[in-house]
């Protein structure tokens, strides 16, 4: 009697989900398992590039690849389509256009904005958070400078960009802004000491977690860069003309901004929350085989996932670095199931440290217990990228969407 | 007794301007008279070839040069300021920085959008007047383009372009919309069935007193590039959604679109009401000579003035060909009477033929009374731009800023 196949459903295409399916393709042979991804788009975005491609210091299509470039099509079946609800009862997902069932899951559908409530934010302020938004906030800057330039100055807060957070993206992003101002200057015929830049941070620093050596090497050289940093201050409301920041105990302040984007938190997909799985914020606090708790054929990765740092006793950051170790442990984990094991590997995250870029050519960052910081760092941040590139696509998307002016 | 030389003021560095310019610094010898330039923007722009900047098909660079690359410096003196009003009695002009006299004025300050009182027009349609206008039209499109992505088709009217009027300009502007189309879908990946570029125009006709046989060519191949012609339909009011059109005798229809260009009128400078000269819609009626009626110290060239065409007894359409044609006449007018002879030459205007494009690769002409289409008189169009840098910056500036993509 022939046993029916088991089936592996992956969702999402982005770190996670691409490295488990890449690594399943080759780690199950074809009479073990069928593998199914499910991805709302037809390629791949790299999460950790859209800082730039929203600044408009590299093109959309620099920062994403086609699925079918990486995923073997003999071995995988690719669903482009969007996951709405897990029906963990009945196991199987709903998609907008269909459902699909599945044996064994993989939850990897990345994060979404967190706005902890602040008004007008999810309404007045960008996100940079896939591809589709990033270009938005690309050409929205653009048509400010341009609007900026046809009302013959009339209205100077539509040259004022208001970034809310100092953390890993919002840095990121000032980074590239600091280099792309000058060129969109220039563009518009704009005199540039009529641009503002401004950082709104509420917490006391800018990057808390990061070496305070290194933060204030950042924040000196963005400063060079005519951005200005606002910490310790706490955006009360988003409004179709700027922001409202906490002055003082009890007063206000409007900072006017023809651009807000808004870069503080990251919580877990919707769809989460939506399927009834145990969460934080969107986000499942997974077994140490990266299982939901209570749900033996389903693992949670990437942004959707809480895994603890047990040192310090706070859950690690959403990083890609994690997601793609995720990936990996998974795909050993479904290897090691239809294989018919019953003892799965735990999970434990390797630092192999973490780069900020601060523009092309500029960055900090501590790597292998390492600090660096400028043109060094900046090498490094490339290497980063292109290792993810090659850790999902091998030498040939590594060559086809690399990062290799070195500097 | 040394005279003192008289002062020769030039107001605007459109062809008309730049002709006068150029021209007077050759004819006229440095002891014989100053000429100063009075010009917004320390560049001249191509007013034809705008079409294609809004579009997106030609940068905004590519269409304007510095006005210090086609002026002898140690000949011209260069103000840059805008020229607000005349004051004919006192022989001075008001700038918005200063003020300038003159002995010998000549008003060559362009036209402005004509909306014949259509409500909203002046509010929600953007019109292809400069190089600000071009660059905030191309940026519009984009950022709807870009937002509809987002909204993931909310609003399909975000991917509509309306362009209302379709006489020359309107119909050069939809053939560069018609080859840029195309690019833009790529750019946001957008289904190209989806956009729709509508001209409606309110007379009987596209392109009224070109050749019946070449309108036909022309509106069947801007079809062909999907574009949708709504002839004889008047547009009764621009608002935030799109445009209302008269539908019948007493009927509306709502056309919603995210982008409306109005490209159906041209008056004269507002400048020409603001100081007294007599004028039909801000275009005055010169004298054979080109001087203003009862004003022998001011001529007035270009889109300001009306020459009538004896033949059918109506105004030349104001052009490129007109206004070059007129500072020719000025320069040598001006010439003769610092001189000191008293009498003028008279302006013939000599139609070298007319050529409208349909986009870089297609056009529709009559040159030389011989009418043309397709690509020869694709060829015959960028042999027109390149004529007009030629006449006024000489070889060096057509080789820099010509058109040399020759098909």
């Amino acid at each position: 009697m022939k046993v029916r196949k088991p089936k592996i459903v992956v969702l999402g295409a982005g770190y996670g989900g691409l490295m488990t399916v890449t690594r399943l393709q080759k780690q199950i042979g074809s009479n073990d398992a069928e593998i199914v991804l499910v991805n709302k788009n037809d390629y791949h975005y790299e999460t950790t590039w859209l800082h730039e491609a929203s600044a408009g210091t590299l093109h959309h299509d620099r920062v994403r690849y086609a699925i079918t470039d990486v995923i073997d099509k003999s071995r995988v079946q690719f669903i482009q389509d969007t996951a709405e609800k897990v029906d963990l009862e009945a196991k199987k997902v709903l998609l907008k256009n269909g459902e699909v069932t599945y044996d064994y899951l993989v939850v990897a559908l990345g994060g979404a904005p967190e706005t902890f409530g602040i008004p007008g934010l999810d309404k007045y302020a960008f996100s940079i958070t896939n591809v589709n938004s990033a270009r938005q906030i690309r050409e929205h800057i653009e048509y400010q400078f341009a609007t900026y330039k046809v009302e013959q100055g009339e209205k100077p807060e539509r040259l004022t960009i208001v970034v809310g957070g100092a953390g890993f993206t919002g840095i990121e992003f000032l980074g590239e802004l600091g280099n792309r101002i000058p060129e969109l200057c220039k563009e518009y015929d704009i005199d540039q000491t009529l641009v503002k830049v401004i950082c709104v941070e509420a917490a006391p620093t800018a990057l808390p977690g990061f070496d305070p050596e290194l933060v204030e090497y950042a924040t000196a050289q963005l400063e060079r860069k005519n951005i200005e940093f606002r910490i310790g201050t706490a955006i009360k409301e988003a409004t179709p003309e700027g922001i409202i920041v906490a002055k003082g105990e009890d007063e206000t302040e409007e900072i006017k901004a023809g651009t807000v984007v808004w870069a503080a938190g990251v919580r877990g997909n919707p769809i989460i929350e939506a399927s009834g799985f145990e969460n934080m914020r969107g986000r499942v606090k997974v077994d140490p085989d990266l299982r939901a708790p209570g749900q033996p054929d389903v693992f949670v990765i990437g942004d959707c996932s809480l895994v603890i740092n047990e040192e310090i006793n706070r859950p690690y950051p959403p990083t890609a670095q994690i997601a793609m170790q995720q990936g990996e442990l998974v795909a050993a984990n479904l290897a090691r199931i239809v294989q018919g094991k019953s003892d799965l590997e735990t999970f434990t995250f390797e630092n192999k440290g973490t780069v900020c870029s601060l523009g092309d050519d500029d960055a900090i960052g501590v790597v292998f217990g390492k600090k660096m910081t400028g043109t060094k760092a900046a090498f490094m941040k490339k290497m980063i990228d292109n290792r993810a590139l090659y850790m999902i696509g091998g030498v040939s998307l590594t060559m086809k969407k690399g990062k290799f002016n070195l500097l």
